[in-house]
């Protein structure tokens, strides 16, 4: 039994659900209020963060970890190319959507308009918004120039880094927050990967008093 | 030719440093004012941040995805363990020391009293300095509570998760910010780790306006 805690805008949550359904590992998902840091939860991760992995007896927390951990106990399709050096750019690209895109962008974006509100913390921080919207400028522009030379953001062969920065701009399309139209490059690729059995069950998530706009779920944009 | 483009106090360029040492790699190391963000800098890191490592034609960046990839090519001596649940115990570690840690108590600490003075951003807020302060108990505790069942960090091996937590911890013993009588097994952990020959360089930096305590580079504390 596999059962996973998370919240469903979370990117690193996500990244975790996409490598599951890529591995056609079924699991239960289960949202958990993590900021409400209950003594169950913290138990299950002192680190008081979503995602956390239920794993028969196994509890799995942090994201690049689980993913790691899946890649080498689940490795059929391979999400990491099997040279070094293609694998350091995978890890290098992961650590660049969730520590520097995560910094730029979701934090700013996401957070300040989705999180705050549930999470009680007041209104958004209009210069927040507004830097995270510029922002997203430089990264979708520096996608495009990784796809100018690559099929895939990492080389020509589809791996984490493509899930991890599929999680993030899921996420902040869920909210409107992408625009599309900057870099063909992009949008062509979002377009590839969003078609993906992998990708329905992020595709079909609701979050209440946030209703997706129609384009979110729509694989022709 | 190995090339780190680093500063002194920083804990991921630290883990970089031992990661090399302890696989013997010869290693020239570049200061860089990576805060200034010199075009040339950025050049070989669009993230612009330490540690970026040349090695041969390669430019890596990205702490923990240039320790995994030297793993990979310099396998001995190991720093990770052969089955998938210690690698994945390795991996959550570093990333609770590198994510976790750094926000609660490097960021807090380091940053506020000497990055802040370096980069000429004015003097420490208190506010943060109290936090870390308070944050860095519960950590030693949590590492006290580990160290209980195992004989380091992520196991009975010495792994690259005691490097991660060594290179946050030494940067705050620099600046004395460390208490060492909290925790003996904490303290007894880092005196088996600072006598290692690959700290020796660590020991020996010298930050200009910040001399070290007496204690910092003692072997007997």
């Amino acid at each position: 039994m596999v059962r996973l805690y998370h919240v469903a805008l979370s990117p690193f949550c996500r990244k975790v659900r996409l490598t599951l359904a890529e591995k056609k590992i079924e699991v239960e998902l289960v949202e958990e209020r993590y900021w409400e840091q209950s003594p169950d939860f913290l138990r299950r991760n002192p680190a008081g963060k979503v995602p956390v992995m239920r794993w028969d007896s196994r509890t799995l927390s942090e994201s690049q970890a689980i993913c790691e951990w899946l890649e080498e106990t689940v490795p059929q399709p391979p999400l990491f190319p099997r040279d070094a050096d293609g694998r350091y750019e995978v890890r290098r690209l992961c650590a660049w959507f969730d520590d520097k895109f995560h910094e730029d962008v979701t934090s700013k974006l996401l957070y300040e308009r989705v999180n705050k509100k549930v999470m009680g913390l007041g209104y958004p921080d209009s210069k927040n918004v507004k830097f995270g919207a510029t922002r997203i400028k430089y990264h979708l522009d520096y996608m495009a120039w990784l796809l100018d030379q690559r099929r895939w953001l990492a080389g020509d062969q589809m791996t984490l880094a493509d899930f991890a920065a599929a999680a993030h701009l899921s996420c902040l399309d869920y909210i409107s927050d992408v625009d599309w139209n900057r870099q063909p490059a992009v949008r062509e690729w979002y377009a590839k990967i969003k078609s993906r059995p992998s990708f329905r069950a992020i595709l079909a998530d609701q979050v209440p008093g946030f209703p997706p706009p129609a384009h979110y779920a729509d694989l022709d944009f």
